[in-house]
């Protein structure tokens, strides 16, 4: 492990006006100044380019003079970072951490308040973030507005979805920045619970390219006691401003000194397999906080999930999840039963699955849905028809384990009151893990998903689940910031539209998985519950015009291109046991890498990504397209030198495309080494994936 | 135990829209009409005399027509009952509940809306409610305002508080209900945290006063999942109306039928004794939901407590008590030891009193205050100077009762998600009942100690409270509304300006005990923490100002004119064992009671009360005036005929009064039977309380 850190505090009073800081690799550079009235401000070009022009800086804070101007600068520091270390789960099994840090000590003149902003300049971005050190003359404080701004060079495409408070599960807008307007989105798209304050607002990750190919991406880590960060566009000058969601009476952030904020993030590269290859949004996180991690496990795991999804049975065990408690279905058979979980739990065994998640097992889906009801769910009782010592006893006994279901309905409140009865019962029943889901609106009223009290509800909970062992895969939550490096139990969460959306709605466009890896994903692992097998939904009703809109092969590949050490394959069992050779793959594949490279990258197009098995020979291979065909030629020089592996190729059907023909797939095998090239045909829609088993001599 | 109901169902459409109902004894009358808008309305007269005119009734539903007009009757049902019941703690031993009832089925002609309206009218006076049965056409709704009248038949004198959503701690003002006018009200009297919406608003159980000698009160009876609700007067018409406390987003109450408001309820009497006799409060709650109640018991107690509101000692273990983490005074010792909690312990024991209060045992206490700060105290953690082992099992060894204190400083939130593990420490080391505050906004930031979700927090905790066998003591919560009855573990709360504010502020004036049992007694016990020897805070600290506004009778004679079946003797040790004598009757008196005798009362202005030890033949009086003197002959005709008791009269010196002499006091016992005529001379501000023992032959 290499470390050092060197320190240049520079004195001179006329110099600390203006600074500017570089990346080790010198081609990021970050200016720092401050303008005539006290603002601060910054600008980052990268290779002599102009990525960000200069942007103000700064918050305001009820009632007392806004931290936005009227400061001077008192003090700097330059500090370089150079060490490294190894994440309980992830993408590599060793992250560097490289900095150059600039430090300035800032005081406005007339309050005397101080304020720090530390910027971050790593080869593949630049962080930064405002820091109040304790001072007496703030102590409780109020944020109640974000300042800062992100001035583009350019009218960029932008990869970019509704700044909405309460949802992120949305299909991409890929438009000139100009182009932004919430107003043309189609709002007809499944998500139950929306909140768009602004005609322009936009979430952050927004990934942009420049006309002249620069990939930039603004984001923000170590989103911690502070909302999350929306972005205001201003459609006529490119501009973006740090737009944070509000509390129940308006307020952005209730802080204490010491205290700062997250950091603000700017990622740019010429090359946009650099993007994906990112770990600064890690790195700007604190070490784990947990000592013992032995309990923290990678993991693969099918559920009683898609048969709800897909209409053949029902969360509630009346089978109406009429939220109106009136009959106005056929009733549905109840998924969450003792037999049916039995089943799962043979299956899983059969298949060497090391999880099974079972919603729907306890009492209140007959009436969960869209109310703003506080009392919906215990946690504690099941139904009648599930045995919970039955089926823990089963699984147990076939070395399954069961993951725990706790769906909030948006009531935290609740889900706060009855948490530590809900760990109870989990650590008495053996479950290790818990989907945790927050379709609703939120209780606290008032609240949205993304606010502080949120963001402080979701830790609250990786921390009691820590306390206990537990993992936590959490749905509808805030986007991760990479908060899982210190909170590493956190192994996954959706905070993005899933595969699930393919099911009962207009869908995942084809494009979807080629650009959630360039936003959703830098933040961390998403549990998108891929392996769709039976691609198209009419199979379960005739009537219906849903499906996937990918190949079945593509839905294999990305395994490998959506990054999670929690893995689902989503299907039921019975698609399974259809195709079993394109089963092979789900069962080989592996979800805790030593290393990882990410061979082509382009967002919205396609991604080819090849991972090698953490502690073991063998590699990985996914690779995507969008809605085009694509045909590609691999280099294999990632494999060992000198040594053969067996690869076996699934890929897309020739005739296959993800409306016509998405289920048409072939599986070839073939020995390769670190010289073979590989030609890669991609259907429309479509995906190759591909394992290498090194052979043994 | 009598029991019958008689039911009266009348079909005839034309008589629907017209009912009257009586009490029982005919002195009260309730009609209910519905107006050609089809809005209802009612009226109640006494002795035909007019109490309420014609008042508007109905509610505003959030998103759906108003339920204030567009009604038709469609059935009515008249009944009575007559029965009773045993309190497991009470003024008496049998409460008779003994009502006639009108219900009215109304719909609302162009929704096809149902809403129904229950009138209870005893002898004491009027309760009724709204009620919404379970219906195809509302399931959710959104309670946005309630427009409940009681438009009075004149300018009556009142005894009012602001309408504070936030505090109910203020000492009554006495003004024509057209002289309200909370501009008027002198606000620096030491209430932290108040939140007064508006100019003519004032809180419920308001008691009033008509010129021709009519004691008039307006209150509500089983506030359960709805706001309390305040009263909005117009000062030129002398009309009260409905004012809900709102939530965050100002909405006042979310509700799923079947549902129903609270009872709002309107008491009557030419007799000032039978408004403090009532019961119907009690009786319009439901009856116990505690199956066992035997480890509900009665209580004394002493506290680690007015040592730091006088300035002895301070809860914080710093002992500065800085809310801005500063050191501004000169540091006092910490209250909460290990050592002075067995001093306190050894007092407790030596003179028979059941129960010990600790506050500022657990860490947080250095800066709590003021701060709208979530995370304040954990409910587990003592400070190190304070060994929770080690005086628990002190307290245990020498039969002395711990009781727990939990100070939220209204984080709310955090209080909810740490209880399980509060209670569970709880009864790791023993403690049976906790003392819990709300000093402070409330977080959820938004809501009101008023408001629903606080309805449901302090009912929340008293549930989970029964599971554990815990009983409750809330200060700063919302006033009781009779939900004791329910919950006989929820024994007393404060929720209005206790004896505390003597020791720190204006203080209480001598009129103060004289309106509570008339105003916030009527909904249940108050932990008023009588017993304070040392009126004059200048034994502290000659620079002091403070006293309590009472002689040292009168802080004895309230432990029988406040109600509370949890009663302190709130003076340090020091100072009991300076008075010795008049200790003995703190000593002596009762929590509970067989009967009770409301001999004379006039709010404002003096009561006396005599109540009989439940299951015993001892008696105790206290007798009260306000800041004049006064001379009264009181029968003891209550006390069993033939039987002799010995009386010890504890009454002021011949020259006390409250400002000047308060702590003079005579003690003098005397032979006596039920013919005996007891004359009783108050001192300005002053008190008798007296001791009836049997004398056995």
């Amino acid at each position: 492990m290499k470390f050092y850190i060197t320190a240049i505090i520079i004195f001179c009073a006329g110099l600390l006006n203006a600074q500017t800081v570089q990346s080790p690799s010198k081609e990021i550079t970050v200016t720092f100044a401050i303008d005539a009235s006290g603002r601060p401000n910054y600008t980052v070009s990268y290779k002599n380019k102009p990525v960000i022009l200069k942007s103000g800086m700064g918050l305001e804070i009820k009632h007392l003079p806004a931290l936005t101007g009227g400061f001077k600068a008192i003090e700097t520091a330059q500090s370089t970072v150079d060490t490294s270390w190894k994440p309980v789960l992830g993408e590599v099994a060793e992250i560097r951490n490289n900095y150059n840090q600039l430090a300035i000590a800032l005081e406005q003149v007339e309050t005397g308040r101080r304020m720090n902003i530390i910027f971050r300049v790593f080869d593949e971005g630049v962080g930064f973030r405002y820091d109040f050190p304790k001072q007496p003359n703030l102590n409780y404080f109020i944020v109640s507005g974000e300042n800062t701004e992100f001035n583009l060079a350019g009218d960029h495409k932008a990869f970019w979805i509704p700044g909405d408070f309460d949802s992120q599960e949305y299909a991409y807008n890929e438009t000139l920045l100009s182009q932004i307007d919430n107003q043309k989105v189609d709002m007809n798209n499944g998500i139950g619970m929306k909140s768009i304050p602004q005609r322009y607002a936009v979430q952050s990750p927004l990934m942009m390219k420049s006309k002249d190919g620069l990939y930039i991406n603004i984001f923000e880590a170590a989103v911690i006691n502070y909302p999350v960060m929306h972005l205001q566009s201003d459609p006529a000058k490119h501009t973006l401003k740090s737009l944070l969601v509000p509390n129940a009476m308006g307020d952005m952030a209730f802080l204490q000194t010491p205290a700062h904020t997250p950091w603000r993030t700017i990622m740019v590269s010429d090359d946009a397999r650099k993007i994906l290859a990112q770990k600064m949004i890690l790195n700007l996180n604190d070490p784990s906080a947990i000592d013992d991690t032995s309990w923290i496990k990678p993991m693969k795991y099918i559920g009683i999930w898609w048969e709800m999804h897909a209409g053949k049975s029902t969360w509630d065990m009346s089978g109406t999840q009429d939220a109106a408690q009136k009959t106005t279905a056929t009733p549905r058979p109840h998924g969450a039963t003792t037999a049916n979980a039995k089943k799962y739990i043979d299956f899983a065994k059969k298949h060497g699955f090391e999880g099974l998640l079972i919603e729907g097992w306890n009492t209140g889906w007959e009436d969960w849905y869209n109310n703003w009801k506080e009392e919906v769910f215990d946690f504690t009782t099941p139904y009648p028809d599930f045995n919970v010592k039955e089926v823990s006893d089963y699984a147990k006994k076939n070395g399954v384990q069961l993951i725990m279901h706790h769906e909030t309905s948006g009531s935290v409140s609740n889900y706060e009151r009855r948490l530590d009865r809900a760990f109870k019962h989990m650590k008495d029943y053996g479950y290790q893990s818990v989907k945790s889901g927050y379709v609703g609106r939120i209780i606290p009223r008032g609240e949205f998903h993304d606010g502080q009290t949120m963001v402080n509800h979701y830790l609250y909970v990786v921390k009691r689940a820590a306390e206990n062992k537990i993992m936590v895969d959490s749905h509808e939550s805030a986007r991760p910031t990479g908060v899982q490096r210190t909170w590493p139990n956190y192994i996954a969460a959706e905070a993005a539209r899933g595969n699930e959306f393919n099911a009962w709605s207009v869908g995942n466009p084809p494009t979807h998985e080629t650009i959630l890896p360039f936003t959703r994903l830098l933040g961390g692992p998403m549990d998108y519950t891929p392996g769709i097998f039976e691609i198209k939904m009419n199979v379960y009703d005739p009537t219906k015009t849903e499906q996937v809109h990918t190949t079945l092969a593509k839905q294999l590949a990305l395994y490998i291109t959506m990054y999670s050490p929690l893995q689902m394959a989503a299907d039921i069992p019975e698609n399974y046991e259809k195709y079993p050779d394109a089963f092979q793959f789900i069962k080989d594949v592996e979800t805790d890498w030593q290393d990882t490279k990410i061979l082509e990258a382009e967002p919205g197009d396609y991604i080819t990504i090849a991972r090698k098995t953490k502690g073991k020979e063998s590699w990985f291979l996914g690779a995507i397209t969008d809605e085009n065909t694509r045909t590609t030629t691999v280099s294999l020089d990632f494999l060992t030198p000198g040594k053969k592996y067996r690869a076996v190729i699934y890929q897309d059907g020739k005739t296959a495309d993800w409306k016509n023909n998405p289920i048409s797939y072939e599986i070839k095998t073939q020995e390769v080494t670190s010289k073979t090239k590989l030609k890669l045909i991609l259907a429309a829609g479509g995906g190759t994936a591909i394992s290498f088993m090194p052979i043994d001599k």
